[in-house]
């Protein structure tokens, strides 16, 4: 981009854009993107937008560990701000919506948080409700490179996500990855999807940018954990046929689990159910072996982008 | 094995056989394994012999990390028994020693000893120098299955390691597998190895084994680190046609790092030399992206199946 045409899209919005990185602290890849990003300001183009970098769990990060206290991604509670919650991770997301927050010191409308996972989702997008403007970027952004999106809502057991902080923002999920493992191509999908996430951004601010028709979600119906004893240990695992599967259409004769003595467990898988997340290593914890999605085609409203554009051109 | 087999076949040796899981604690498949074999002792024909079980590290298995103080699968030092060094792992040590050493309460002559990697190191076997014992025992694994073989040996940088403390022992290595997940097909490929491992022994102890006639060896060669900045972050990544290509032939013109740029790195790749290990999680505090091997054909000799014998027939 020219300097001048730069200097006036600056003008246009006092608002930037966050880029997150190492909201979990064991997902290395985007961190090393965002560093070698840093030493190397042409390897993403901007395209002239004001981005702020941080690493969002930076404690975590250091020991390479998923959190401290508590899912830093699970905080962004309605009441964060008002109730003094303790522990290290509320702590640090009052302190980016201080920082980065719509009002807080150096003000973003929208934020990209950038994930990866053991699973095979590929390079994905994943969406929490059903924002006008959220869905305008994930739109533009599966438009330009066809990435799948995983839309997140009306789950009780799963909320505070951080990107529902911000009036506006898109987790980009790359996989599969173990954690603590950097990756060449995982970080090369990241880089992709954070630029193609710019671009769509700019196109809309200046006013070029065109929606498809439709936009393809896999809406979150539920999710499943592994058969457990009584004391809660796996009585079988995630089937090997299953393993790997996600975003495919699977066969309803297909068995859930596998017991170690080479046996199938589990109920009849239902009809247009589409696996996603299958043996995501944090989610052990939240009793998740993989959750469950309908693909859905929407068609794209123009009130979508429109809203976008308002959020981003405010001033 | 009928069952007055079996009793001749346990007066035959007072030595059992210790199969350890998670002596690292976050490489979860071999413990369930274990668990599910207690659970159902047909899960593993153990061939007769007496098996003893053990998690390596109960404490860093509860909390699913690779260790609590320092890495449990380098304390077995020469002078570990003598010297009172201090933190869990060497107190761990020296307990199973204790318990289940050659000379413990509960004596064991052979270690099998359950591993997994983020590497695709597939099934495979790790032997540690070159003990007539281990060779044969080795040996009569990759006959039966085709195993191939680590020969680690002659590194001072990695020493320690749990089977060198006992008259013989073999690691079972598994991936890949991120660390913390459980994967059916890992458990499945574990269970495999080891019930060879307990039918070779068997077999060696009722002078039924047959060598094959050449082992084929992966002798360790050194470790190469990825390129670092002086403040000792990493400037590029294990190049993604290299990852994943443990065990196999490296063409000469292949680079071994990429860099986020998508340049190329790192030195020339010496012909006949093979990786393994490649991006192995809990190698990069040590420094190590991968190791290199040189394949070798070693002429089985019959002294090694005596010197197994010798050790598992000892009353």
């Amino acid at each position: 981009m020219l300097h001048s045409a730069h200097c006036a899209l600056m003008s246009m919005t006092s608002s930037g854009v966050l880029v997150v990185a190492g909201t979990h602290g064991n997902e290395v890849n985007a961190p090393w993107l965002l560093q070698q990003w840093r030493a190397n300001p042409v390897l993403i183009d901007a395209a002239g937008l004001p981005v702020q970098k941080v690493i969002g769990n930076p404690e975590a990060f250091r020991r390479r560990r998923r959190y401290i206290d508590r899912d830093l991604n699970r905080c962004f509670l309605p009441d964060l701000v008002e109730c003094e919650t303790s522990g290290l991770e509320f702590q640090r997301a009052r302190e980016l919506l201080r920082l980065h927050g719509a009002d807080g010191e150096n003000p973003c409308a929208v934020v990209i948080d950038l994930h990866s996972t053991t699973a095979a989702m590929g390079n994905s997008l994943v969406v929490y409700g059903r924002r006008p403007a959220d869905l305008a970027f994930a739109a533009l952004v599966q438009g330009a490179l066809g990435l799948p999106i995983y839309l997140h809502e009306a789950d009780p057991e799963q909320t505070g996500f951080l990107v529902e902080s911000w009036p506006c923002g898109l987790v980009i999920e790359v996989g599969p990855v173990p954690q603590g493992v950097l990756n060449a191509r995982i970080v090369e999908q990241t880089r992709l999807g954070l630029q193609m996430c710019l671009r769509s951004l700019e196109h809309a601010l200046q006013g070029e940018a065109r929606l498809p028709d439709a936009l393809v979600v896999h809406r979150h119906l539920g999710s499943r954990d592994l058969p457990k004893s009584d004391n809660g240990e796996p009585q079988a695992l995630i089937h090997p046929e299953l393993q790997g599967r996600d975003w495919h259409d699977i066969d309803p004769a297909q068995a859930m689990f596998r017991a170690a003595d080479g046996s199938d467990r589990g109920e009849e898988w239902v009809a247009g159910e589409i696996p996603v997340f299958l043996n995501e290593a944090a989610y052990a914890e939240k009793s998740i072996a993989f959750s469950l999605t309908r693909r859905e085609v929407w068609p794209v409203e123009v009130t979508w982008l429109q809203a976008l554009q308002q959020l981003i051109r405010a001033a």
